[in-house]
């Protein structure tokens, strides 16, 4: 297919009519910037999450998980520069309706676009959500706005009861909150997002060889995802642009449909200042003590993948539009790997319960293996096979009156459409390869 | 060994100093009731949830996942009453030092237990951490305290796309947040925590059979856990203890160590409180339509459990000391399926190449097949299988000269002390078995 069939609203759709992605809150008009995932949603969001940790925390021996609080004291932000003027957007007010805007979106800086009025003053809108803990009520804290320092505030800990060997990293999963003030494009800015964040530790000689491997790493983790090289560049962010902090940043981008290339993910040498700064501002000793020699403060390599981002490139990638017997069919290409739902059996009538009865033992069985399969006796089995293309399932089973007799299913392959003749005992094998 | 040789503070510690369970924020002093999860916290962790979303959604047919936001519109907890007078603590505030406390925990209501001053009148504080959305700075919005809400907003989100047949549940495991007064007894009560919760949608006939066959597979999960039954006891909560919208609910307690039995998940028919009230709240038609028939709003059983209170009862119950060579040995007698580790590999010594070779080839062929594997070197081989106890692996794997000659290994059984000689092809299998 072409691309220019491809748009994020007939993604949208899709993800809404077919239980992937709603609106949070949508009874209740909603609540811009959440979102909920429906079960075929979460499914596949696990299986995204799953591969991650995975790739990046099981099979390998440097690596070490973590799961810290989303509510910090608040000192970890200030210490962060998080509080202050780096975590911020441009906002103005209208002096006439009292609406506000980020001042960088709008193309007339001086009079409100709602009502003409004229704009105040710019002035800096911190992107954190406050909260207050405890009851006495004088206890600031945030939801936090990156999982980052979840992981350097803890690194004393992991070093202290891992005892890991340099160069080490510590990865997690968890939600991450930004009080944006143009939430956009579907799930890629959202208020609520959820981070898989690794700080790799180095010492500071290794910085580049280490950094040159994560990128190698990360296009790894772009393979997995099924994204095809084609659609993701990588942006090494000129040096003018980065974050004081950091002496390197590749901004990997995809080319969203309709959108073009924006940030997947993001990898960046921090240097040693995350860890110095906490040490700075707490008092602790953030320092690796190696067998032989001084310790030091390591440097840190960061990849930085959101979720959402991953999940919406996966979908986006996936979607495709074909022509079948004559009409448009439209598919998601998923890996099988990561489609929420592997295979649907279906009987080739709904009234023969003879059918109907061997359709549902061959469910039970597969079942036993491959838990995230489908019973479908609804329609026609020509209208079971675009319910299961929509949703990317990669193989379809149908028993028929032959599988009473030969004991053999057709297996019916997603993306080509192809049907074979499968005996019942090699099914599992058939579709696990 | 006896119940009294295990105590809360024998567990907290070792949790902490083998990389279970930090203090929240720790190197900034903390945040009280909040918890970080180290390497082996945050594995011990997933491996619950995920035996959990194994066995109460992928392995069922009637059951749907999902994950909501936890930013949600406010207009919800209104309607669920969360805003109200039936969320809050009593609080009372002393006229002098203007410390505030629960009144329900002070044993003399009238002068304050840290100055001696007057206490002020009781007032209801509410529980709900409050935050604002949005750039105007007037949309109102909170953390959600439990996960049930977002999962009834879904409710016709999931009926739609999904058309299940009833009966049926959505499940959802994710964070909640209680701005708790008096935050204790470990990660208990905490601040924030994470919840596993399932709404399964009965006719209203069959709501007692419904929650008698909920009831059965809540006692499959305890024993799944590896929780013995008599650490567990059922409490069937009397007519007039129930909440307003609940006709029966049983609070199934786990007998902690030094606090006795206290709640571990509850059990609750809700009947159709919740989608109704939504459905007045909302507008929204949140009913079910049969086949044949008229729709209706179904009813619930609300199977709740906490991610935390499993976790601290599993190290509760796992927590064992013994005597073994004439010492006292303490280990974690997890079931191997929750185990983070799964396997140690140890070389007999470290200043032997060949035999550190063989066993970190031994090492790397295992991880292959079970990526929770630790490689130890330090120290002798006692100190290590102590080690490993310490955090509960089931199996280590010992390579020897004998290795090097007839590919055999030692293996030792962590409950028993037990050790048995293998041949390495046969390893994965007899571990796995």
């Amino acid at each position: 297919m072409t691309d220019s069939n491809k748009s994020m609203d007939k993604i949208i759709s899709l993800t809404k009519r077919r239980g992937f992605i709603f609106q949070g809150s949508e009874i209740y008009g909603g609540l811009a910037g959440t979102w909920d995932y429906g079960p075929l949603g979460v499914t596949l969001k696990n299986n995204i999450k799953n591969l991650w940790w995975d790739m990046f925390v099981s099979r390998r021996d440097d690596m070490y998980g973590l799961d810290a609080a989303i509510l910090m004291n608040e000192k970890v932000w200030e210490v962060s520069g998080h509080t202050g003027a780096g975590f911020t957007d441009p906002l103005v007010e209208c002096e006439k309706c009292k609406k506000r805007f980020r001042e960088d979106h709008l193309e007339d800086v001086t009079t409100c676009p709602e009502c003409g009025g004229k704009l105040g003053e710019k002035r800096d809108f911190n992107l954190m959500f406050e909260t207050k803990v405890g009851a006495q009520g004088d206890m600031k804290s945030y939801l936090r706005p990156e999982t980052a320092q979840g992981i350097f505030t803890n690194f004393k800990n992991v070093v202290d009861t891992m005892r890991p060997k340099m160069p080490f990293g510590i990865a997690q999963i968890g939600k991450a909150f930004r009080n944006e003030i143009a939430p956009r494009d579907f799930v890629f800015r959202s208020r609520e997002f959820e981070q898989m964040e690794i700080e790799y530790f180095v010492e500071e000689m290794n910085w580049e060889s280490a950094f040159d491997e994560w990128r190698e790493t990360v296009w790894l983790w772009i393979h997995a995802l099924g994204l095809s090289p084609d659609n993701v560049r990588e942006y090494d962010v000129p040096a003018d642009d980065l974050a004081h902090y950091s002496k390197r940043t590749i901004d990997f981008e995809y080319k969203y449909p309709g959108k073009g290339f924006d940030e997947l993910l993001g990898l960046a040498y921090r240097t040693d200042h995350d860890l110095k700064s906490h040490m700075k501002g707490s008092g602790e000793k953030l320092m690796y003590t190696p067998v032989e020699g001084e310790p030091f403060i390591p440097h840190v390599i960061e990849p930085s993948m959101g979720v959402e981002r991953a999940l919406m490139a996966v979908l986006a990638e996936a979607y495709t539009e074909d022509e079948m017997n004559g009409e448009t069919r439209v598919f998601l290409k998923l890996k099988p790997e990561l489609a929420p739902v592997k295979v649907a059996v279906f009987p080739l009538m709904k009234n023969r319960p003879e059918l109907v009865a061997k359709a549902r033992e061959v469910y039970q069985e597969l079942k036993e293996t491959i838990p995230e399969i489908m019973f479908d006796d609804n329609g026609n089995v020509g209208k079971r096979y675009r319910r299961q293309d929509e949703i990317g399932t990669p193989w379809c089973v149908t028993i028929d009156f032959d599988t009473l007799e030969d004991n053999t299913v057709t297996v019916r392959a997603r993306d080509t459409g192809e049907q074979v003749r499968i005996d019942l005992t090699e099914l599992v094998s058939f579709i696990q390869k």
